[in-house]
């Protein structure tokens, strides 16, 4: 968990495995970790790749620390192997990728990608500020513009990443290359209806919040599945009030979370859930606002570094399939700055964000052997755009 | 709220209130106020009436104080209008009606009733024994057997009370004579799915627990309403785990509580709600269970004083009707000990336990002369069976 004891021990000894094949790591001031192998040619932009290792809550141990595991490998399989790349290799371990501390995610490479507003590094979590927090991992709050990067400063920038969810393992495929990492629009539905004693109101005189939230939660469902297509649509989060056995609801509070690469589909689909909405709330006397809380746009993946990832896993003589990200991931920030591609591997039963989360170690060292591969084949390239 | 220091100063201002007309409040082992006003024949049974004093916590100032201010005026006019009934008049304040301290209602009249398991003083409930709670409101937890009454001891019991639903509003109606409180069987139906991450999970691969869960509110809702009747049928709470607006629900826990005056009607619907979850756990991959965690009887109004209390409204010119209870009441549990009956007076948008619970003063006033006039007419019949 990001600011955690658990997650300063995973750091402290993801560097001194770093320091263990010869890198020499430096924490940004955004607490960021980044690590430098030298190329033949001091004019190129380095290729970047990596992950994050902070997770959610009672998560698992994929999300994120694969990435970063994985870019240490490519790091210890060029120095074995004594190759040297054109372009200078840079690593990175991304802080705080996980929404959950002070709220929003990719906190880290949000920061490296220029998104900092003034009064960022006050905003309070468990007590704790932001500054606080950044500088408990190391990093520099007080010259936090420092850690921003300019576009076209590195080659291109590759993550590796376990998929999240079943398709790959539904369809027998090894290797996942991201289209694009979808976008997310999320709303706040609040249904105001008339809370009262659940004995004494006949079922005729009630305004019942909950009974049409249930039909707010069918119709998302009913809106995400309407057309063919990978978008998806989430009733994630849903409070109740008065929340008591013998009290008829008199208001629900509930999160709609929709997501696809193309955000023309998520406000058409917004529309539609609106529209069913107000329908609801007439048949059920009920009041319903819904507004939108938060908007993350899509990141398309840059062609050529597809290309470079299918390329890898077809000489890995591994199958693969092109598939768009439902997830979000530090790789969409990175795409503000320049070429940008990600690699997924298979998650057992499609399970994540659980101590469940499982990928077999066969597709670990596959995913890793295909970033290898994607790394050397960029560097190939004079230009990844 | 039951053992506050509100209820505690409410409690002892309607003992100088009783003592201001003469009468000798004494606090029973349960912390149940009693008064009584001798009859003219030291034979007879007492003509019991009152209500509780305690709320729910934000609730209203007229469920439970109304009757027990009813008790006192009724005391009141006898004393100021020289009249001396044949039986004993007893007042009564029950100690902590509402469910919501150790999570059982009726907990002074239930003790009267004589139902009381060992262990049951020492509960615990926000850092309190029930032995300390009743002890801070006067009672005597060590002794607490002395407060249980014997069947037949008393003529009957007469209780006013809000109606805390709207039927005699829309109806137009002054007073309610209840034919009875209805049964109430409350169900925990438990759904588990499968959580996973809301992006990356497509729609026809979730086990959404939530969207489960809303089909059976909607079911439960759609099983309350298959007939006529004043069966009602709600989902009052629900919670859903992990409750995060990027995860599909993996298990949400709700609810079920049904109420009818015929146990039969609620056995036949829980089944009903039973076969529909059966269904809907098969259409949504999830898993259902349904367990029963609590069941009170119903109580019937005895039909004499039925009759005694609709006389009293039509000498007084006040509209009637016979209704059942859907609230349960300390009345329920004085049915295990003889004659019982109930007088409802309209709410205001029959709205209960909320702040906004109203009972206009000239319906409260209606109430109380119905009362009045009811206990007249049980004092001239020498049984009420």
């Amino acid at each position: 968990m990001a600011y955690s004891e658990a997650d300063i021990a995973g750091r402290a000894w993801l560097m001194d495995e770093m320091r263990g094949i010869g890198l020499v790591p430096r924490i940004d001031p955004a607490g960021n970790i980044f690590a430098l192998r030298d190329g033949t040619d001091p004019e190129r932009g380095p290729i970047m790749f990596g992950s994050h290792i902070d997770t959610v809550p009672n998560g698992g141990n994929f999300d994120g620390p694969l990435g970063s595991v994985a870019a240490l490998e490519v790091m210890h399989a060029c120095e074995a192997a004594g190759v040297r790349t054109r372009h200078p290799l840079e690593m990175v371990v991304w802080a705080h990728e996980e929404g959950f501390a002070f709220t929003r995610g990719l906190a880290g490479s949000r920061i490296v990608a220029g998104d900092l507003a003034p009064g960022d590094m006050d905003q309070v979590w468990n007590g704790l500020t932001r500054a606080e927090a950044i500088r408990r991992i190391g990093g520099a709050p007080d010259r936090i513009e420092e850690a921003v990067r300019q576009p076209g400063a590195h080659h291109c920038y590759l993550e590796l990443h376990i998929e999240q969810g079943g398709t790959l393992e539904a369809g027998g495929v090894q290797i996942g290359i991201v289209t694009g990492i979808v976008a997310s629009h999320r709303y706040e539905v609040v249904v105001d209806g008339v809370a009262n004693h659940s004995g004494t109101t006949p079922m005729d005189q009630r305004r019942d919040a909950l009974v049409a939230a249930s039909q707010i939660v069918l119709a998302v469902r009913a809106v995400g599945t309407a057309r063919p297509g990978r978008q998806v649509a989430t009733v994630g989060r849903l409070d109740v009030v008065p929340n008591s056995p013998n009290a008829v609801p008199g208001q629900v509070t509930l999160i709609v979370d929709l997501r696809d690469l193309s955000a023309d589909l998520l406000e058409l689909m917004a529309n539609e859930i609106r529209q069913r909405a107000a329908g609801i709330a007439q048949e059920t006397g009920t009041t319903v606002e819904m507004r939108r809380v938060t908007e993350y746009a899509s990141a398309e993946a840059t062609p050529t570094v597809q290309q470079v990832m299918s390329d890898a896993a077809d000489a890995a003589g591994l199958t693969s399939v092109r598939m768009p990200s439902g997830a979000g991931h530090d790789a969409g920030m990175m795409a503000r700055l320049g070429p940008m591609g990600m690699i997924l591997v298979p998650s057992v039963d499609g399970v994540s964000h659980s101590p469940r989360e499982l990928t077999s170690w066969e597709d670990c060292g596959r995913g890793a052997e295909v970033l290898l591969g994607a790394v050397l084949r960029a560097d190939a390239r004079d230009s990844m755009t």
